[in-house]
């Protein structure tokens, strides 16, 4: 299979071609192999590659199907892992050298999940060190790259998993959030990224940043790529004690194109202060397909929006540190300093400060469910800028400078605060050919409308047919 | 209605009566109020009486009735509720002169639905002061004595409700629990009380003290009242943000008699730790009972038992203090000297203190849900001593000398770390004449087979017959 044949194919429609035998998972995964020894110098979208495993999964699954088994819903289909899922026996190194050598004993639990349901792992994505880096450049394993031009920032913490996506380095990738991490690196580089409610999947077996707000999640080419990879991740676990025992409706069936009367909440105070003027009209033109389609817009307010930044970094800090705490004490000098001094605030802190801040993402919560009583889905840009330039410190957000990092997790951060689903797609490209995201987040456990919404307006729009040259 | 008679009904009896026109709901609550206008003095088990209100709830009660209406489950008969369950227009003092003058616009949820399920409030219930008091004597409101020797502690802080039960000032009452304020005053006043599990009741409109381990839940003089209770109690209610979606069912219909067949597991290291040979021997005896009822005792080994103090302190401390923060700068010489040096404590730990401990507090789940996949519930004594004194600051425990509020709390409040469903009924007396209580504990959300072994016992052994003199 050629490059260009490659890119033709989404995970959907991979599966789809496996399961009727008019291709088969070594000839896919060989080429998907390929693509990886080709572009990983350049793009640093993986950190371990597992060529050999990946293979010998793919024969496996094609012999199953030649023997008449039934496929699964991923069957044969290479998808990557951000690499701070515990792999057995493949290392696992939460982009960090403290864990340069850490091989698990066991898949985590949505890994599980994936490969029973017949995915392929060609290898580990890149991320920030632990998810927590400040610096864009990764000290350890190498900076991963924009997928529509090299020089500007593919985001984090699962910015690997965005660029493999994007270049169908693998036809999706497990990514993670805690706040932001999967819609930013999907915005940033043209793909789709979902976090799904707070408790939809087992957080087992993925190297913890801050578990309250931590989120397990799917990114992909396409809104139904993401459905699909979404309807084998969540369900109960039993031994995650977060998550929640919740049936799992159809997300393919969601997507029924239509959003005919559907509510879309707009919070234009605070998610749409100070917007890149490529945003606004991007969102702004998105706004008006939704109309065209018949939804029905509508201004919410979202008061307690600005409260994220203080709330957020006050859970996030002590439980990272609290995780990090036996490390940092016995192999301190092998962490980036960006991360250990981030880290070292976590120890400084009051109790007061965190219980306040729960405190409070409570009142932010009661707030959001408020809202949903009128509404279906929320809209925002997901960040407020076009994409950064990978040296860029600091961002100019319509009158004022703020840290690059402020400014990306600005529009993101509210949904893991409250734990509810939101997704990014994109809805446009700067004069620059970079592309500009949207953010729609929905009801706790109601992934199926955002999906929808979401996929009604992809099908639209088709921004997805814009793939970058690599 | 005479003293006798009324002493003879339970609350599931007052009800059938009632619905069966043989009672009215004024002849019962007038009755009530009776006994209470004799017995509070001596038992400060009230804080407010609100006979007016009870009486025309009442009478109302029984025209509906006579007009045909359908009797709710709790119609016309008299519960009372410990002082910190909100109730319109009534004021709720949380056992504090800082709320003397407090006076809520809404009731409580449960409040409300136990309303609307027909129950008659004669009265707010005597309480530590904020749950939390220290000294066994209320500074406040007076010291509630335990029914069957003034002389000894009715517990807390749910003290006046197990008072109240107990001396039949009304048929039931909703105490609430943090670190065991349900359990220990049923087993000091020898009563039945439940603590549900964590999310099963809505705790809107109860004033917190430890959000994260806060529980209401019924107190009654018999199992079968509690199961009646905590029907109407249950359920969800979205704006409590931490209250679970999950299905209540029949209570009653779980009182099946038999215990053939359960496996109940002995936590004997730490539970049986140091027991009154008094309180070993009644536990033994009933254990002896179940044997003969058919149940499997199976010994089991709950090894994080022990770090339930530093847990539950480390995480009530500052959640207590984040609550009670704005009133305590404003009316801090309001508050008793025991409750506010316990407050302040909360100020001083450093997140990662809280976080370390909501860390271990998984733990103790995750060892829970392992234990119950081989046992139905787990039996231990809800109190290692017999009854204290109310002047007693210490207790012996075995070999141990402790502050007498670690000893009442040592086997209850792992299940208010661990979320579990938990019951207390007694299990015998000592030669004083003082109740011995034992505590029953289930999986998550399993309250059916907590109170189904609850009943099988009582019903076998039928202690609830003897009844305090007073």
């Amino acid at each position: 299979m050629n490059d260009a044949d490659l890119k033709k194919l989404t995970l959907a429609s991979a599966a789809r071609r496996i399961r009727r035998k008019e291709i088969s998972a070594v000839e896919l995964t060989a080429a998907v192999l390929q693509r990886i020894a080709r572009l990983n110098d350049r793009t640093r979208a993986f950190i371990t590659v597992t060529a050999d495993r990946a293979l010998a999964r793919a024969h496996a699954a094609d012999r199953e199907l030649l023997n008449g088994a039934t496929a699964g819903p991923l069957h044969g289909v290479p998808l990557s892992l951000k690499d701070l899922y515990d792999t057995k026996g493949v290392r696992t190194t939460a982009g960090s050298k403290v864990f340069a050598d850490r091989i698990p004993n066991e898949d985590g639990f949505v890994v599980q999940k994936i490969q029973d349901a017949g995915a392929v792992v060609p290898g580990k994505n890149n991320l920030h060190e632990f998810a927590y880096g400040v610096t864009t450049v990764n000290p350890h394993y190498g900076t991963a790259r924009n997928p529509w031009n090299p020089d500007y920032l593919c985001g984090g913490s699962s910015g690997g998993s965005g660029v493999a996506v994007a270049l169908s380095m693998g036809f999706g990738s497990l990514g993670s959030y805690t706040g932001g991490s999967i819609r930013i690196p999907a915005s940033l580089c043209g793909v789709v990224g979902l976090k799904p409610t707070y408790g939809r999947c087992s957080l087992r077996g993925v190297v913890p940043l801050s578990w309250s707000l931590d989120h397990p999640g799917p990114m992909g080419q396409t809104v139904e790529d993401v459905a699909l990879m979404l309807g084998v991740m969540a369900g109960y676990d039993a031994a995650d004690p977060f998550c929640q025992d919740k049936p799992v409706p159809s997300y393919l069936d969601a997507l029924t194109g239509s959003v005919k009367g559907l509510r879309i909440g707009l919070p234009r105070s605070y998610f749409f202060d100070g917007l890149a003027p490529e945003v606004d009209a991007a969102l702004n033109a998105a706004l008006k397909t939704y109309e065209r389609l018949g939804a029905d817009i509508v201004d919410i307010d979202l008061k307690t929006a600005g409260l994220q930044r203080g709330v957020w970094s006050q859970i996030a800090s002590p439980e990272a540190y609290a995780y990090h705490e036996e490390y940092l004490s016995k192999q301190g000098d092998r962490y980036g300093a960006d991360v250990r001094g981030r880290l070292e605030i976590g120890r400084l802190l009051l109790s007061i400060d965190y219980v306040r801040a729960q405190r409070v993402r409570t009142v932010m919560k009661e707030e959001c469910r408020k809202v949903f009583e009128s509404v279906d889905v929320i809209v925002t840009p997901s960040l407020p800028v076009t994409p950064p330039r990978i040296d860029q410190t600091t961002v100019q957000r319509g009158s004022v400078t703020e840290p690059t990092g402020v400014a990306l997790t600005r529009c993101t951060r509210h949904f893991n605060v409250t734990g509810l689903p939101a997704i990014s797609l994109t809805c446009g490209f700067t004069r620059d050919g970079l592309p500009i995201g949207m953010q729609i987040a929905g009801r706790a456990f109601d992934e199926a409308v955002v999906l929808r919404a979401a996929h009604a307006y992809e099908q639209d729009a088709k921004w997805f047919e814009r793939r970058p040259e690599m």
